[in-house]
This record gives structure tokens, C-alpha cells and sequence, in this order.
């Protein structure tokens, strides 16, 4: 049991505190379903009474079937009972299972932030504890500040901790508040907090202002801590907490620690790092540690020969351990054997030599006009399969306008209207269709799935779910300054698979056209439409 | 000297290899410039021979002042004599004052990968070095996956870096190559081989698979290694390389280990890890430790108080330390203070309650609707300015039409034309303009340049170098569920002042217009236009 390691989640506590993010209480207990499905331990679910999402989250609390759900909040005040506390009744009536308070243990803070005595921070913390401890059965101390304050007055900051796990808490959990403590001091510091408070007591909480959030957890699991507190894909304040999804491939599969992953979690791990970043409706990192698309992205040729004959010369893990593929990257450094090898990946074996070439010459041409097809796979796939000959054309598209106009409506307000008018030609037959729409890209995408509707029925089942734009640098090498525009389009049908195209023009519109058509293109090819 | 440790930047060779980077030789240039401006001892500036970008940055290498420039390559061939092979020629016969060149030590490789002697392996090495040390004076082996090598066969591993040290090599650089090895293996393996190798002959390059790159190259100077290998901002293959952006401060400030930096060189590492995002034409990570936006960005209202009254409360560094700056959050769960210190750091002072009122009310507003000034500065300024009463209308816009038109040209070719049509009043007077333009966006911009031109001439010398568009997800309190569109636009004048405006709307076409018109508003402002 010394080598059992508690996982702490703070995602939806601690990383709710990051710029820009805001979670809706559907959000928070999707997140916590999630969670609680690959075996964390605890997740900390926000702070009751801070705010009215978290104090809704807490009133219908998601049924866990494994993690204990925390409530965060605060030590009482000084000069007032634990029990007469306003800030603190709604953490301790709260229907979550365990109730985390932070209070002071860096005798800076206590002197210059609260302005009162030691003595009164001590007692608020040995009172606040000892009460939930009582009320929830479960108590855990977050030592705000612990290494600043060890490193200043160790006397103190131990006094604190002392405190905490005196009056009956569970965990007494050392945070890195402001992020600038190094992997070897913790490791020192840890090793001296548990010659006093034993180290299946103490947790880790670190920052990553200086990168080392995850190797400060680490350090502290090897000085003895056994509880680690994290966010998904390290969401947070400032330069975010440590990341649990590196976490805990590092602590499981390299560290050999036992958790409380369930069968099967760690290969979930990719997915529930994906999970997060749908809900901020923010592109996943590529670079990701474990669980990024690109962890297992070879791009050179010897790398590529190399991992053909055995995946560990290059590869530190097996990446189906946490959910990850391997991916041969297209790119025009590539070679025809890394171009194979992705193609083999979706599923497309060529061996006719013709096929090959001219293969390869339509994906040069496709990335010398500024395609990328990292993220905009599908558009990868319909390219390829349109040079092997396996993609009708489902239609042609002799004319569009797309119209925005900006005025006053009858009551006098500003409005922006957008129109599109279509014109297609589809199995011999030529359709006009015209449409409104919010924004002339959905302009354009109504009256072109209008006018297909009657031929290809399939195209009512899918919506646009993303859409972005970027410009793009204009080539060295070309002639001219003009720069072009990507637009990225994903899409979705009613069984929540999802694909992505992509379009390249100097024209907004006309590259968003580009990736709308291909969207159409893969759904009908993969319905089987020939 | 013992304490002194060496800084190699291998941005331009390693991180290169990153899926869709593509550096142009003036890019390598600006960028080994900078480098070499803040006191870095070397620069690998790439492969000669490898392809045409690194052969032709070799051919008119830059003057540096400071850094040594490293050519990287490979040990020879099996089978062939050093200075009879055509990989290590370019290398050698290079402008650079030194070679670094990579090497198997991992005997696992050397029978899978390469298929070759363990011996032979060995031989290349050494005569790979001396033929580098004698014709660059200068010579460097990277020791490819020394650290795996060292866990499967330490004696072997040992002796490729043994033959390395004793054939002339000024540094022998261990190489974490697959990224899996954590940081205390690195200090325990470094702390082995430094009994062999003096660690003033050792050098550190680690990957970030998982994500504890910059802990084990600070593990490998604890442990000896006295050259650090790191990229800007972590750029690099898979999940990257040691950023040495990270690593630089944390050795200097907080290690206290003296390296070659210039005098002011720490101070630049902002602007110097932003330079490598303007050359790679994407985003700066707003959380990136030490230089990021964020880094020093405080929210909650708690913090905000205590970081008045001493900033040492929530700050591991002085921010300036390093080129950066603390920023006060504006969101919707900012109170009064935040918004207010927030105005006084961009120079508004205000006290009229009143006004404050006001103020506030107008940002929840548009936050409310969407908007969000993180990374929109000027348009957040504007705001402020506008709901004080500083800034004139400069103009109101009755009524604008953009039309996009793809059809087939005289030559039978399809076409995209954007055209758009304005009606602007103006200093009491009614202009209407029509413009072509390069996209929708840009025909509009065009046209209402043109038709303030005459009262503005001031206009004539911005433009718009950055275009982003996203779709925001629709509000949880919301009724309905439309999406709104964030439109960001970055301007430039000819002075190469930048300044970020936002636009939201359902409407993409009108989320651009907003984002526009503050963008002409802002120019003028700051021109002094009453």
C-alpha cells in the first residue's frame, strides 16, 4: 500500500480559475463522469457558494461510481468560531463528500496579506479542519504558499501542516503556489515534511511557472508524498497546474505506482484529454505529452524505416497504452515511403507504380499551394482517393454569389443580412437554389446542401460544428507578396463523428467553399455513394 | 568556472524538424541575430547538404558576435574512411566554426536500425570526431538515445562516449532521443558518466515526451553536464525540445549558474520568444512559463489586493527580470479593482464615480455578448476611452454590401471576386465608395479607406497583417443556440507598431466590419485626431 498513489483532480476548481474559461454546470459534470469513469480518486469540484455555477453543480451533485467529490473553500475568518463562519457553511453543508480549505503556511502572507497574528492563522486552520472533519468525515489542507514558507520560516510553515494534520486531515496537501519552486527542492523539502507528518498524508499541488510542474509532482511522489493534484492537459491560472494526463502514464507505466485507474483507464486517457478541450471548444495541443497527436508523429525518412522494423527505436511507449496512435506525417520534406505509410494508416493500399507517382505529385502540388493536412484529415483521404479514381464527382458547382448587406431594418436597428445563390450541375441536371444565413458561409452551405438535398438526402443528416480561419505567410518562394487563407472545417453527423476539411485561397470565401465541398464529398463517399 | 554553464540553441536544426515549420534563410538569419544578441554560446544553424535552406544558410552564414555556429551532420558511413564521405563533407567544408555530428550509442540500434558491427559503430565515432576536430578545430557528438543505450548496455554506451571524449570532442552531448526518460534517471545516469567524462565536457539534450524536458536537463547540470541543449519555446518534433526560454532563467535566477549571457541579454528573452512566434506566423502561448502573457496575470480579487501591497506575495520573479510584465485580468468575474488597475496600466486614471459606473457596466456588457479583450488590447482601450468620452465618432457607416462572385472568366477559368459597396457619413458629409479586394473582408476595408481618405488621410498607412476567426460556442444562459462568430484583426503601421481589435457577431461579415472600424478608430486616436 506505500506504493499507492491518490489521484486529485482540480480541473473543474483550480483550472475554472484560468482566463477565459468558463464552464457551465453540464460541462462540470461531463468532465466529472469522465473523471470518475477512468478511476481518479477525487475531483474537486469547485467552491459552493463562490459563485453561482458551483454552487448549482453542488445541489445536484453527478453520481460517482468510484471518486470522492471535494469541495473547496476557505479557512474560517480570524476572530470568528468554525461553526459561525459564513464562508465556511457552504462548503460544509454542501453535498459533496469531502471538504479541501486553504489556508496560510508562509509567515509572510499571514504578516503582510492577512495582517494578524500567527497564532490566530494556526488556530483558523486547526478549527476549520477539526469542524470538517466532523461535519463531512473526510478533511483535506491545502497549505497555500508551503515551499515559500518553508524556505523562509520552517518552524512555521510546519506548524501550519502540523496543525492541519493534528486536527484530523486526511491529506495535508504542500502547494507551490506561485509556481517558482525547482524539482530538487521540493524533493528536499518533501523529504523533511515527512520525517513529521507521514507521507500517505501529504499531497503535492504545483504550478508550472518555471515548466516544472510535472517533475515537481514527480520529485515529490519519490520524497514520499502520496497524493498528486492536477488538471487535465494542465488548465489554470497563469502557466497552469500540473498536468494529470502526463501524470499518470509517468507515475503507472515509468514509476511502476498502483493507482485507482480502473481496467482500462489509461488507454482513456487520450480521449479524456480530447474531452476537455471540446468542452472550451479550443483546438487539442498537438504537442501534447502521452496523448498529443503529434507524441507519435514521424516525419523523417530514416525515423519512418527505422520504426518499420521495431516501433521502440523511436517510440518511448507503446502508444495504444494511453489511447494514442502512431502517424507518419505528410509533409513536402516527406518521401513516397512516408506518404505510403500514412495511407496504409486510413486504410489505402497502392501498389500500382503509375498510381504512386501521380499520387505524389498531386499531395506536392496540393502543399506548394499551401495545403496542410495536419488536422484536415478527411480532406487527406478524399485527395488521395480522388487520384487513385475511387471518388465520383458528386457534383459541380458552375456559379455561386454570396451577398452581405448591412443597414437598417424596419425598426430601425442595424442588421447584417447574408444571401447565397448557388448554381449546380448534379447527375446531368442543373438546380438554382437561393438561401439567407447567419453569416455568408452558412449562406453558401444552406443553399448548397439545398440544392443537393434532392439527389443526396444523406447531406440533411450533417452540420458545421467548427469553422476557422487563419492567413497564411505568403511562400518564400513565390513571386508575389499576396498571402492566402486556410479555412478549417469540421463537421459532424447525428452519430457525433466528426471530420475535417480544409481550403486554400487568397478568398475567404472561396476556400471556405473548398472545405465545405470536400465536407459533402467524404460524408457521401463514406455512406457508400458511388 | 566550474559554475559556468554553456547555452546551445539548436532551434534551427532541431526544431526545424517540427510538423509545419518551414524556415526561410532570412528567417534563420533574424533569428540566429537574436540568439546571438542575448549571449548564447552556440548555434546549430542546421544540416548543409541536407537540403537547399540549410545549404544556402551555410553559404552566406551570419556575423555573429558572440555564439559559435555549428554545423550538424552524421558520423560517416559504415564501410568508408571520414574524409572519403560525401555525408560529412558539406559538414566540414562548412563556413561554421564547428560540427556537431550524431551518432548510434544505444547497441540496440546499432543491430536493428543499422544493421552493422557494435565495433564498427564505435570506429565511426572516432574517426567521425577526429576528422571534425582537426578540419574545425571545434567538434561535438550528440550521443543519440544515450540514455535508453545506458539502461540496455551501459558498457557500450559508455564506450561511444568514451571514443568520442578521447578522438577530440570538445563536448559530448547525451541525447534523451525517444524523450521517455525521467528526471531522476537522467541525474543518477549524468551522475555516472561524469566520472568517466569531466561534466565540463557534458552536454544535455532532452525531449519533452513527457513533458519534463527542461526538469531533466536542470537534472543534468545538478548532476555535472555544464552544456544545455534547449529550442525557443520548445519547438521541436513530437512534443519538442527543451525550451530554452524556460531552462535560461531558472539556471541564471534561480540556480545561480553564470552562462554567456550579454548584459540586458535576460531581459530579452520576452521579445525573443515572441520573435520566434511573428517568424512562424502564429500565436504566441499566452501561458508559457516566465515570457507568456499570462504568466503574470492575476484574476481573483484576493490577489489582486495582495499583489498591491507586495508583489513577492504572488510572484515567483519580478517579471521585468526577464522582459515581461504583470497584467491585470479583465473578465466577468472581475471586480472594480481589477478593472481599474487594468485602466491605469494602460495610463487611465479615473476617479468620477459616475464614470466608473459606467465603465463597468459597458465591459460586463459586451462581455456578456461575447466579447473578450485578452489579445485585443487596443480594442479594450477603445472601449474604455469611448464610455469616458475621449474619442470623437469619427465616422457612422449607413450602410455597406459586399458581394462574392465565383464564376467561370473570359479565359474559362473559375474565379472568386469579392466587391464591395459603402455609405459612410463623414464630418457631416454622405460618401459612398465601391472596391475589389482579395476576399470579402479586404474589399471592404478597401472601400471605406477609401472613402475616409479624404479626411483621413492618416489611414493611407496602416494594414492588416493578421486575420483570425473562431466561432464562439453559444452561452449557457442563452435562449438560443446560436454560435457567434469572434473576428480578431491585427494592424500594422508603417513603424511596425501592431495593435489587436475584436469583432463579435453572428455574422462573420460583420464581426470583420467591428473589428475594422475599431482598428481605423484606434490609428486615429492615437494620431490625435480630435
Amino acid at each position: 500500500m506505500a506504493d499507492r498513489v491518490y489521484l486529485f483532480d482540480t480541473t473543474l476548481r483550480d483550472g475554472a480559475q484560468t482566463q477565459g474559461v468558463d464552464f457551465t454546470v453540464a460541462d462540470k459534470a461531463a468532465i466529472a463522469a469522465a473523471l470518475d469513469d477512468i478511476g481518479i480518486d477525487y475531483i474537486e469540484g469547485g467552491w459552493p457558494g463562490a459563485n453561482p455555477t458551483d454552487s448549482s453543480f453542488f445541489e445536484t451533485p453527478p453520481v460517482l461510481k468510484h471518486a470522492t467529490l471535494v469541495a473547496f473553500g476557505m479557512t474560517r475568518r480570524p476572530g470568528r468560531s468554525a461553526d459561525n463562519d459564513p464562508g465556511l457553511a457552504p462548503i460544509l453543508n454542501s453535498k459533496a463528500a469531502a471538504a479541501c480549505l486553504v489556508g496560510k503556511s508562509w509567515d509572510f502572507h499571514v504578516d503582510v496579506a492577512l495582517e494578524i497574528p500567527r497564532e490566530e492563522n494556526v488556530a483558523m486552520i486547526r478549527d476549520s479542519i477539526a469542524l470538517s472533519k466532523e461535519k463531512k468525515g473526510e478533511a483535506l489542507y491545502d497549505a497555500e504558499h508551503f515551499f515559500d514558507g518553508y524556505k523562509a520560516n520552517p518552524d512555521y510553515a510546519m506548524a501550519c501542516v502540523t496543525a492541519a494534520y493534528e486536527a484530523g486531515a486526511r491529506w495535508v496537501v504542500l502547494c507551490d503556489t506561485n509556481g517558482g519552486t525547482l524539482p530538487h527542492e521540493i524533493e528536499q523539502i518533501v523529504g523533511e515534511v515527512v520525517k513529521v507528518v507521514p507521507g500517505s498524508h501529504i499531497g503535492i499541488h504545483a504550478h508550472n511557472d518555471t515548466e516544472n510542474a510535472v517533475a515537481n509532482s514527480l520529485a515529490a511522489v519519490r520524497a514520499g508524498a502520496r497524493q498528486v493534484q492536477g488538471t487535465l492537459n494542465g488548465l489554470g491560472e497563469r502557466c497552469g497546474n500540473a498536468n494529470i494526463i502526463s501524470l499518470i502514464p509517468s507515475l503507472t507505466l515509468k514509476m511502476g505506482y498502483e493507482t485507482g485507474l480502473t481496467e482500462g483507464g489509461l488507454a482513456k486517457l487520450t480521449e479524456l484529454s480530447r474531452l476537455l478541450d471540446e468542452r472550451l471548444n479550443r483546438p487539442a495541443n498537438r504537442h501534447q505529452a502521452y496523448v498529443g497527436e503529434a507524441a507519435f508523429a514521424h516525419k523523417g525518412g530514416l525515423h519512418v524505416s527505422a520504426v518499420a522494423k521495431d516501433p521502440r527505436t523511436y517510440e518511448h511507449i507503446d502508444p495504444t497504452l494511453v489511447g494514442n496512435h502512431r502517424t507518419i506525417v505528410v509533409s513536402d520534406q516527406a518521401g513516397r515511403a512516408n506518404v505510403l505509410a500514412r495511407l496504409s494508416e486510413i486504410g489505402i493500399e497502392v501498389t500500382d507504380e503509375d498510381k504512386i507517382r501521380r499520387l505524389l505529385e498531386v499531395v506536392k502540388e496540393k502543399e506548394y499551394a499551401g495545403y496542410a493536412y495536419d488536422g484536415a484529415e478527411a480532406s487527406f483521404e478524399l485527395l488521395a482517393r480522388q487520384a487513385l479514381g475511387e471518388v465520383p464527382r458528386y457534383f459541380t458547382t458552375d456559379r455561386f454569389r454570396v451577398m452581405d448587406d448591412r443597414r437598417r431594418n424596419a425598426k430601425g436597428e442595424l442588421v447584417t443580412e447574408s444571401e447565397a445563390t448557388v448554381t449546380v450541375q448534379v447527375k446531368g441536371e442543373q438546380i438554382m437554389r437561393v438561401a439567407m444565413g447567419n453569416g455568408p458561409v452558412n449562406a453558401l452551405d444552406t443553399a448548397l446542401r439545398e440544392a443537393l438535398s434532392s439527389v443526396y438526402p444523406q447531406l440533411g443528416q450533417m452540420q458545421l460544428v467548427d469553422y476557422k480561419v487563419r492567413i497564411m505567410p505568403p511562400r518564400h518562394d513565390s513571386t508575389g507578396t499576396d498571402a492566402v487563407t486556410r479555412t478549417v472545417i469540421e463537421s459532424a453527423d447525428h452519430n457525433g463523428h466528426r471530420w475535417a476539411t480544409v481550403g486554400v485561397s487568397p478568398n475567404v470565401i472561396d476556400s471556405s467553399y473548398i472545405a465545405l465541398r470536400d465536407a459533402y464529398a467524404y460524408l457521401l463517399f463514406r455512406e457508400g455513394v458511388r
